[in-house]
């Protein structure tokens, strides 16, 4: 079937009023997940996508899970590959409200110096984001009748409140919801200008230890010199951590981290990203990595270790001469490639140990291990949906990494088998989680005309 | 004036039942300092010692202060050194009450598996202490008529809230307090059968750092890897301030410490100190302190540093994964010799300041500063006293440090410009500060011996 996007993309702005009123309707529901007087909103928001989604032609419906419903629905059936949809319905709560300009479930498009803006809980993230791939069905249905690819849509209504369904959910729905590839709407533009495809998120390995040495606080007068001090023990197993090029000491912690491939590199210098205004936005100046690592490498393909928490002894005001029973640490490793987690639980378990003197003794309590996931941009998909996206926007799109987490893209290569991409309009300032949460209009609006040029596209390769 | 020791030894004997009844009459009376309630009790039990002391034929007087009264009494008029005698009759609170056996200002003798011991707040702590001294010069004076050295009491009723009088009235009452050498009766036996003069009482420098990085706590995530963790570099630098062999790494720290003297050194060894019993007792094994040190160097020859406290990023429970905006730590120094405080706390800062990335500033917040009290046992009457003690007691005594720190004897270096002898009867058992204090009858007859023989001693120095 030959196809037109042009004609599809020329729909879009036409109709891009209507898309707007269809988005403020979703937005005036307040399906705040975490709020259980707000369970029955949260329902409300699902049966809405039902009906949208069934008035497109899909086949429509809302499973009940423990906790809030997944909206699935199927259809098309293009030649192209089948592609799952993921998004969520539902919106964090809205506290403070004091600090909002208007109410948070009355969305209206305002002017601001930056541009139109439609103002919502919910706006950016996600409904607002959730929509432009909706109303790129549409718009592609009411030109052509059918779609180009065949689509499955899982749309979640607990992403804000832990996603407590999600895991058993795809496990028992296993074969109806596998596809080739998954397209999760829940990230933003690399910069206003710049669509990004992120195809890097790195994993999360967190552990707490705990020195213990005497077995009680003791008075550092008298027994300062002869008895071991936990806080100190613990000071030079973490300074151990890091040598002084910033590299992590752990054996074997660089086993399975890539390097990063030169194509990938060429994209990220493309992107003249501003380090200095990064990190100048919380007050510092100079990346504190490896030696030798640009500050985008260090946040998106490098592995970190970082204590993120650390206590011992007395801390209240004054002093206190106490020479302290224990002392914690919290660290956390940002993993990426194929870092294994739970064999690096192991190694930093036995470097902890193998630093412990006599009367030392620790405890470890984990808290959560995932694997890095890097999609297979190698599946023509990913290239297509880039120059698709590059079409739209003003510059270029990057395939690009995230630091953090996004648990989703994980459980699908690991439940489903299928590798994600990652595409979202979102910005920077969009205030997610905040009052007075917004999306731009353009992101809204070339949204929806990416979406439509990323089906055409895939749907060829 | 030949002395017959003989003679007032057996006088205490004699007398030792009318001495306890004494005891007991200022052990009835609740001097608590810290309790304004108990304001009046302190009152009576200053009034109580001026009445027993102008009874011994001494000039005596309660001095006002802004706190509580100090008693001051003079008296004897023989050829050796003038001696100042400090003990304190306030006494700590007794909460939690239900935790005592008896009432705690009932005193009783009772037996118990080791011996006879009067049971009370205060019994060792320190009336039972002061009163040996009194009780002996009461002796001496029934068998002798007068004392063999001039004597001045100074006996404060604030040692148990902070002695917020004590400088003041020593600086406002110089001439009157001068004498050639303090006697100071606060301290304990180093084991039940071994008598100690406390010569080396360590100092205590105490600072407060608090490493500053990115201006608010951010996402380990988004920003980890690229932005510096405070709490990293605190670990480092608290890291920094041993070697493997656990010296102090701040330049210049060792500046003022002396080896100790072989005589001493021998005195030590000849003690037999139990280091496995002393660390066993808090569940430790292995004395912690520099390579080559005993484990009584560590605690009274040495000096330390310790972390007394850490705290940075998240410490509740489970996990955060954020990178901290700050990490402090109360850090102290145990002095020893002419370690100069005021240097070393300059030292150690510029130490930090030279360990601080370019991202991070630190601040200091200082905790006090005193020097090491070292007496002067060059001064006849010490060896005199040893030697006096070493008669009354199955081993011989022994000049010994103490790990904290004893402000009074600074302060009498300080303000006076005496050296001062601590000799003390107290057991480790006695449970001072806690319920069920006690004193035993031991303690208290040897002492009242110990002080008449080192009255007879000093007196011919």
């Amino acid at each position: 079937m030959p196809t037109n996007i042009t004609a599809v993309l020329d729909q879009i702005d036409t109709d891009l009023p209507e898309s707007l009123e269809r988005l403020k309707d979703l937005l005036r529901i307040p399906s705040i997940s975490t709020d259980p007087a707000h369970a029955g909103d949260v329902d409300q928001a699902a049966d809405w996508l039902v009906r949208e989604l069934a008035g497109l032609g899909l086949a429509a419906r809302k499973d009940a899970t423990p906790g809030h419903p997944m909206v699935v629905a199927k259809g098309g059936d293009g030649d192209g590959p089948h592609l799952l949809f993921y998004a969520h319905y539902d919106v964090q709560p809205v506290d403070p409200l004091e600090l909002w300009d208007r109410p948070p479930f009355d969305p209206e498009v305002q002017e601001t110096p930056k541009g139109k803006v439609i103002r919502a809980r919910g706006a950016s993230d996600d409904k607002g984001q959730m929509m432009t791939f909706i109303e790129a069905c549409r718009a592609w249905l009411k030109v052509h009748g059918s779609l180009p690819v065949r689509l499955t849509f899982c749309l979640e209504g607990e992403e804000e409140c832990g996603s407590p369904s999600l895991v058993p959910y795809l496990e028992a729905n296993r074969d109806a919801l596998k596809a080739d590839l998954a397209l999760i709407c829940d990230t933003g533009l690399f910069d206003p200008e710049t669509p990004a495809i992120t195809t890097m998120l790195r994993g999360l390995l967190g552990e707490e230890i705990i020195i213990h040495g005497p077995d009680k606080d003791l008075h550092s007068g008298m027994f300062g010199g002869a008895a071991i001090n936990p806080a100190r023990v613990l000071a030079r197993i973490l300074a151990d951590l890091h040598d002084d090029q910033g590299r992590v000491m752990v054996p074997g912690f660089y086993d399975g981290v890539p390097e990063l491939p030169d194509a990938l590199r060429a994209q990220w210098e493309g992107l003249g990203f501003d380090a200095d205004g990064f990190l100048g936005a919380v007050g510092l100046s100079k990346p504190a990595g490896e030696a030798g690592r640009t500050a985008l490498e260090m946040l998106w393909s490098r592995p970190t270790c970082e204590i993120n928490g650390m206590t011992s002894g007395y801390s209240g005001a004054g002093f206190k001469t106490v020479l302290p029973a224990q002392a914690s640490a919290k660290v956390s490793f940002r993993l990426v490639g194929t870092q294994d987690p739970h064999k690096l639980r192991e190694a930093f378990r036995a470097f902890v140990r193998e630093r412990l003197p006599e009367d030392c003794r620790v405890e470890f309590i984990e808290h959560g291990a995932s694997p890095a996931s890097v999609m297979e941009t190698g599946h023509p998909a990913f290239e297509a949906a880039r120059a698709a996206l590059s079409q739209e926007w003003p510059k270029p799109a990057a395939f690009v990494g995230a630091g953090g987490s996004i648990p989703i893209a994980g459980y699908f290569k690991s439940i489903l088998g299928m590798d994600s991409m990652l595409i979202g309009f979102a910005k920077d300032d969009d205030q997610i989680h905040s009052p007075n949460e917004k999306y731009d209009l353009d992101s809204f609006h070339r949204g929806i005309r990416s979406w439509a040029r990323i089906l055409d596209a895939v749907a060829k390769v």
